[in-house]
């Protein structure tokens, strides 16, 4: 083959700095699985097992030979308990139609994205923004125009505003933010929203971590603008599911169907058994999410306690979710070195907030969705890390 | 949102005809939902279940807690076990670093058409072709290139050869194909790989029956063109795992880094009890495969007995696999209106030969992975449906 042109254009946009954010987390992830001692605090996967029924629903369609094709775009009864799901949330009146389900919510932002944008568009995005956005949205061929965060990670509205050309087609936010944890609120929204209308936007609303904020819902603008958002969510954080693969995407008719054709060719549809076991964790949202969420605010106690007194580190608390954003430039060392040598003297992993956008450059994000023990045994292994770091200044 | 230009140009790449075959399909689905008598017999989708062992293992995984995020690209395990058995179907020689689990063959597909092309360059594939791919392909912005079938459904070596321009970059070959269960001869197979070297060209083989051929195998490219040959290849139609989206990409090291790149925003990997389920399904691959065999080669043999004499109706006898093109042209009929009345007439859903290419006009594909009950049954009933017809005439 020709060194220059074995590839398409496409492996450069979704290479980079983003599919390499991982690379501790999964240095991490193989030391586990040869049996070595490491705690992993760099991936939104909390300790806690699916609950009982959902893992029930799941083995009974196995069992029951629920093993066969499923519809492309999901079952009815799944399709229909995810708009349920959402109008309860968001207020927009929904039905099947408007909803697809699909493998996570990173398969829907994809998704999203393929069909929202292409060559020679723009598509905003704000940080701090989840490493895998800039691939996600530039896949389709699309540039990517980032917004710098404003102050305490929330949106600089201003900046929005004016990084809007006449080329921009849709807004991808996350609202809980990861990794801030920054529930954008409705005076952001209601600005996002005159933008959004004025301009002609797509707003594709990541709202993954929306069932762990107060409340189990954010302020967003689907029921304002049915014809211009489009919600992303999963099972993954609110039901320990993360898996499972079990995400959706609800907006226009329209815009579901063309993402059924793309899941054609994509995908060709879903196990039913982890349908099976969505349907059943549908059922359960309320008591699920609150567990969760209760989980997530006693975890945070126990990390936010257990570095206290950390030389040089400062933590940003978060709105909701199971990520702390912690300062380190205190330390003398990148959020890269941090992170790099952080898992070579203790192991302990965590994620280069760099990886976010500029304003968490000096940041590492981590996650205290871990067991009561090893997050307690993590903090003593930052603790002494810093404090060794400490020594050599 | 403007009229025109509420999507993505790619929206109308991935629509068209191939999304619009499956209609009588997903009709028949949903008056089987609904309780309805039918007989389906439009997808490759046996009517037997998924091995006991498989789905014990799923079971146990997911009663293990196996329901976190597993790595990108496939546990380590399952992908050494997919290097082995692909070493022994086609002798090349790899390990697994060549090999990537994905969700399913489609979804492998789709992953290299995304990472070998795209805008400007052309794609050739071969009639009869499975209605996935044109969008298949021509998600990536490349033209698809199509030849026409020689006689009796095989590749028109000449007709390959003078499709070859400077553009292009890929060729996709399915052998066994679907839907005309051919497969490729040795001597074919030579031409083809003179070709692919001479023009530097990818061959994305997609292998998916290729454990229903006889010994389970088939000639093919990748041990004498490991640089150029990706194999794509899945459980689903050895094992009777349709619905657990298990499927795989073999190729060059450097393809399956650009693919992992890729999984990290399409999917963020695969669920771990699927991955362990087939491991397990791995581990009995021969014997899973000489089963599946002999129930294709049973269902078939009921299947051809059974339309024995209807009238109009010619059926062409596969090398493998389960379906049989069945030529409807004397009945007066278009495939497409065949399917159509058929359906309407004695709910027995075949699909439009059409919708494989040209010399598959005037036929259907009817798929005899039917329990045997079913498949009389809906012999019976074509057989009825055609001398409706004849009285007609």
């Amino acid at each position: 083959m020709g060194q220059r042109n074995d590839y398409s254009e496409l492996v450069a946009r979704v290479a980079g700095e983003g599919a390499n954010a991982w690379d501790t987390h999964y240095d991490a992830l193989a030391a586990r699985e040869r049996g070595e001692d490491v705690v992993i605090l760099s991936v939104g996967d909390p300790d806690i097992d699916t609950p009982v029924p959902i893992v029930d629903r799941a083995v009974a369609a196995l069992r029951g030979g629920d093993t066969h094709y499923a519809p492309l775009a999901g079952r009815a009864p799944l399709r229909a308990a995810i708009a349920n799901l959402h109008e309860s949330r968001t207020g927009q009146k929904v039905g099947s139609e408007n909803v697809i389900f699909l493998s996570g919510a990173q398969n829907a932002l994809f998704a999203a994205s393929l069909c929202l944008a292409g060559p020679g568009d723009e598509v905003i995005s704000c940080e701090p923004m989840y490493p895998t956005y800039p691939a996600t949205i530039e896949v389709s061929g699309a540039k990517l125009v980032r917004v710098a965060a404003g102050a305490d990670f929330r949106v600089d509205l201003d900046a929005l505003e004016r990084a809007i050309t006449s080329r921009t087609r849709a807004l991808f936010i996350a609202t809980p933010n990861n990794p801030s944890g920054v529930i954008l609120s409705e005076r952001d929204m209601g600005v996002i929203g005159d933008l959004a209308r004025k301009h002609k936007l797509w707003v594709v609303a990541d709202e993954v971590y929306a069932g762990l904020a107060p409340g189990g819902k954010v302020p967003g603008l689907a029921a304002q603008l049915p014809d211009q958002v489009v919600t992303v969510s999963s099972l993954s954080k609110s039901h320990a599911m993360t898996g499972w693969r079990a995400g959706w995407m609800v907006g226009p008719a329209a815009l579901i169907g063309h993402v059924e054709s793309l899941v054609l060719c994509m995908l060709f549809g879903l196990p039913g058994f982890v349908q099976e076991a969505s349907l059943t964790a549908l059922g359960m949202a309320v008591e699920a999410e609150a567990a969760t969420r209760a989980y997530c605010g006693s975890r945070r106690d126990i990390f936010i306690e257990g570095l206290m007194g950390a030389k040089g580190l400062r933590c940003h608390v978060p709105d909701a979710g199971m990520f702390t954003l912690v300062d380190v430039s205190q330390t003398g060392l990148t959020g890269r070195e941090f992170v790099k040598q952080l898992f070579a003297a203790e192991r302990v992993s965590v994620l280069d907030g760099a990886m976010f956008g500029e304003a968490t450059r000096g940041f590492v994000r981590i996650c205290f969705g871990a067991e009561p023990a090893a997050l307690r045994e993590a903090c003593d292994r930052i603790q002494r890390f810093t404090a060794s770091l400490a020594k050599k200044v």
